[in-house]
Parts: structure tokens; C-alpha cells; sequence
């Protein structure tokens, strides 16, 4: 059930608050940008959408906006929750707003079991009329899959692609871990990479998206790394990823969402303040850092 | 504002579902149940109750049966959630209900920084009436405490008690950790312990309160520990916690929700399958490891 929205490049938008109500103005103004960006698919509600801060109505809301306003771009909607039935009522939502595809990650509050997960994606799966992207994102769900957990979870008919953390940076490594990961599941199963550093690298070594957070703020330097990967032009794509060193270091010491919070606000794609408090947004010095970061990139317009 | 909600025993009580809804029923029996039984006060919604999977007219449904059926036993509810401005709606619900005291988690999805964490008990803090608990369980929100951390929310004047994770087994370490933390906060605030294996070194260390699961749901031997720890006596308060082993260990291995959850269905004070999934409860041969450990120690009625 491999489908166009879950393979190449997929942009993962900000959902931008503004008095902790999501500005849908700022919502819609990126989803049209993205739109016209030629990325391959729009993940709407992932960890950059915030989605696991907002409730159920405002969650339908922006499924609904940017299936509206995507054009003719696949959309992937994020249908995480903590309670199995909040994740079906969630699903719910986002196919009836037009959902190309969900996206499901193991959600803990508790610690999870191995079981418990099948449970949850069994339980989601038989109610899905579109494909679903498994996302493996230890960092926030603190649940760490394993290659036979893939497995299993890939004998799901409506499970189309698996959005894995980042593999080792080197070529080779990458390349031995996904080949490892690409024997676990059927080849109608996609795997796709998240951690936007190892992109290239992920690309290049067999991998066939990049969920990507930075594409959903800044797709015109993901997507020349991407063609250039998809298109096996190594040279190149581990070019354009290099020039953007500067960006993943402050990535790894801030957290992308916090970076790329920063960016919208600095380029006028989000209100001040936009991420969902507690969060607070990079001040000070943090903050003059990525201005000057994006100045030395060119990616001040 | 340390007060008599914040000291001595508090009982965690389940909130038993019944096919994805609040079994009201069960829920009352076992604030009864607690209310007769001597506890000092009982915590609505902690991890033990769920909070987290819950939605918030749930919630306040819950914090208003505990109040209601909680006789003069002071009530603390829980109102720790994801995004701040949802905490402090569910803070005027647990005020409104009545409750003596609420408990405040750093609930993470992305990871908090410490000054994402002072931000949200300052927010939350501004609107209370009744005294705080600041709630350190790294094991569920993933967000590690400082003692310095811990003197910086002290200042605000409604915290009346840090819920500690369990200190070092060792009676004089345990002594020696309660020190360090004392020494880093007022006097006004109180030390609670979390972790009932703990609690009788906690409580013989310096603790003044304990916050316990077992007590949940078996409240007559948790108050034999509380009891004799508190009056000091030691080598009641060991011994009472080490009739209790094999239930620890059933803690260590399966996490102390799971194995209550067993435990109050086992009883008939909860239904089965009385999580909320995607937790599953105990099944087979670890149910029945409950059932044994229950029937060894005479704690089947």
C-alpha cells in the first residue's frame, strides 16, 4: 500500500500559536507555500505541528485547512494520542477532512510494551480506509521499536511506510543499517527517515522519504538535497547537506522544533512566540545565533 | 503552606475504566474504601489514576466523586497536561471541586528545558488557591529535577511539597539524599517520597510524606509502613516493608500500575481490563504471579 504520500520529500509545517490559539492565518500562509514548493507530500500535526499539545477540535481544524489549502499535494495528518480511542476518534477526523495518509506514533505517558504497541496499531488499522506511516521518534515517545516490532507491525495491510529515526551518519553504516531494516518488512513497506542531518545520508542508503522538518519551513534547500539524493547523485547531495551544517548544530543543541520556531518568526511565517507554552521559543542570544545562521546560509527570503 | 493534605500517607486510587469510560461505580467504592481506612489523604488523578489518558470533563468528574465521597479526607487532584493553558484549566476544575491541593507534573512530549519548567508552575501558580505539589517522576514525564531546580519553584508561594522520585534503598544514603534536598528548600515545604519500596527509608530519612500507589488500593499494609515509620519506630517499618518484597519485585518488573490494576481486579475492586489502552493489564502467567504473591501475604480480602 506504498503510496506518492509517503515517498520523496514530505514537509512537516510549524502549527503556529498565536495567545494560544493556532493562528490559522500564519497555518494556511505556510501550507500554500509548501504547496507550491514542489514537495512530494505535506505531513500536517506531526511533533513539529505541535499536534501533541492541541485537542481534538483544533486538530481537526488544521487537518481540514491544509487539505484545503494543499492543492493537489498529498497530505499526511498525525493522529498520535496517549488513549487508544482518542487515537480512532482522531482518525477519524483526518479522513474525513481528506487525509492521503495518517501518521501514528507510540505516544507513552506509562511505559509501553511491545504489546501494547501491536495493540494500538491493530486497533487504529482496522478503521483506516487510507494508508498509515508508523513513526518511530524515541525522543518523544520514548518507545524504542526494534527491527522485529517492524515486522510485525508491517503485517498490517494499511501500514505503507516507517518513518525511522536517523541511521548512523556515514554512508556505509547507513546504507548496512536501512539494508537491515529494508530485510524486516515487505518491500511494499516504505522506510523513510526523519532527523533532517541524516537525510542525505538516509536517501543515499536506501531509505525512500524524508519526513523532513526543515521542508516544512525551508523547503527549497531540503528538496536540493533531496533530488539530488532520490536522484543517487551523491556528490552533490551530501553537498547541499554539508552547507547546511550550521543549521544542524544548533538542531542538535536546541531541537529542531525550537530552530525552526525561530526561523518562521525571524523570516515573518509565524507570530512571535509561537510554539505551545510550556515550550518557550530560543531568546537572547540562542536566537540571534539562527539570525545569523540563516543570514551566512542565504536563507533570509 | 505545608498542610495536613501534604503530609503523612496519601492514597493513589485507581480510576477503573470500563470500556473506555470512567467506571464511576468502582471509582467511588475505592475513595469509600480509603476514606474508612485511616490514609491522611488521597491523590485523585496521579499516574496511578490515569490522569493522563484522560480527557478533562473526565477529569473533572473524577476530582468532583473524590471530593464528594471523600468524607473530611483532604483531596489532592492531579492537573498535570501537556500544554500549560490546559493546566490551568483543569486547576480552576480541581479548585472548584473542592480539593485541598494539587499535584503538578512537567508532562513532556518535546523535551523541557528548566526554564520552560519555571515558566509553566509560575503560569500555573499565579491562579491557585490551594497549596501545589510539584510532582518529580522522570520514569513518566521524562524531565529530571535539580536540587537547585527544586529552590527555584520553592519560591513560589504555593508550593507546599516535592513528590520525590525514591531515594538510594540504603537507610543512611537515604537519610543523607533527604539532607541535600532539604538543605536546598524552606522549611515551609514539604519532602514526599514516590516509590513504595522506598517509603520506609524515605519516611525513617526524613520524608514527611509518602505518596503511594499501594495505598491506592491496599491501604492497611502501606499504613502499618506509614505509621511506624513516622513514630520512628525502624524496625517496624522495615519489617513491614519487607513482607511486602515479592510485590516490589512484581513493581520492578511489570511497573506498579500494572500490577495494582491486577491487584484491584483480582480483589473485585475494579473490573477487568480496567486500564486504558493501549495499556494492557497483566495476563496469564504474570496475573497469576499477582494472585500468588496476594495469597502469600494474606492480602485477598
Amino acid at each position: 500500500m506504498r503510496t506518492e504520500a509517503t515517498t520523496g520529500l514530505s514537509a512537516f509545517p510549524l502549527t503556529p500559536l498565536r495567545d494560544d490559539r493556532v493562528d490559522e492565518h500564519a497555518y494556511v500562509e505556510l501550507v500554500e507555500r509548501l504547496a507550491r514548493s514542489g514537495v512530494d507530500s505535506i505531513g500536517a500535526l506531526g511533533s513539529t505541528g505541535s499536534y501533541a499539545y492541541l485537542d481534538r477540535a483544533e486538530r481537526r481544524r488544521v487537518a481540514e485547512l491544509t487539505v484545503r489549502h494543499a492543492a493537489d499535494v498529498p497530505v499526511i495528518v498525525g493522529i498520535s494520542a496517549l488513549r487508544t480511542s482518542h487515537v480512532r476518534a482522531l482518525a477519524h477526523d483526518a479522513q474525513a477532512a481528506g487525509a492521503s495518509a495518517v501518521m501514528l506514533a507510540p505516544m507513552s505517558y506509562q511505559p509501553l510494551t511491545a504489546d501494547d504497541v501491536v495493540c494500538l496499531y491493530t486497533d487504529v488499522a482496522t478503521e483506516l480506509s487510507v494508508p498509515m506511516v508508523v513513526y518511530d521518534n524515541p525522543g518523544t515517545t520514548r518507545f524504542d521499536f526494534t527491527p522485529a516490532l517492524y515486522a510485525r507491525l508491517a503485517e498490517l495491510p494499511s501500514v505503507a511506510s516507517i518513518k525511522i529515526p536517523p541511521p548512523p551518519p556515514e554512508a556505509e553504516a547507513a546504507r548496512e543499517h536501512i539494508a537491515r531494516l529494508r530485510a524486516a518488512v515487505p518491500a511494499r513497506v516504505g522506510l523513510g527517515v526523519s532527523g533532517d542531518p541524516s537525510a542525505a545520508a538516509a536517501l543515499l542508503g536506501g531509505c525512500d522519504c524524508w519526513y523532513s522538518v526543515l521542508a516544512g519551513t525551508l523547503p527549497g534547500p531540503a528538496l536540493e538535497i533531496a533530488r539530488a539524493a532520490l536522484a543517487g547523485d551523491s556528490g552533490e547531495a551530501c553537498a547541499a547537506s554539508n552547507r547546511l551544517a550550521p543549521l544542524w548544530d544548533l538542531f542538535a543543541r536546541h531541537g529542531s522544533l525550537r530552530v525552526v520556531a525561530a526561523v518562521a518568526e525571524l523570516l515573518g511565517l509565524a507570530p512571535e512566540d509561537c510554539l505551545p507554552r510550556p515550550l518557550l521559543g530560543l531568546r537572547g542570544r540562542d536566537r540571534a545565533e539562527v539570525e545569523t545562521v540563516l543570514t551566512a546560509l542565504s536563507l533570509t527570503k
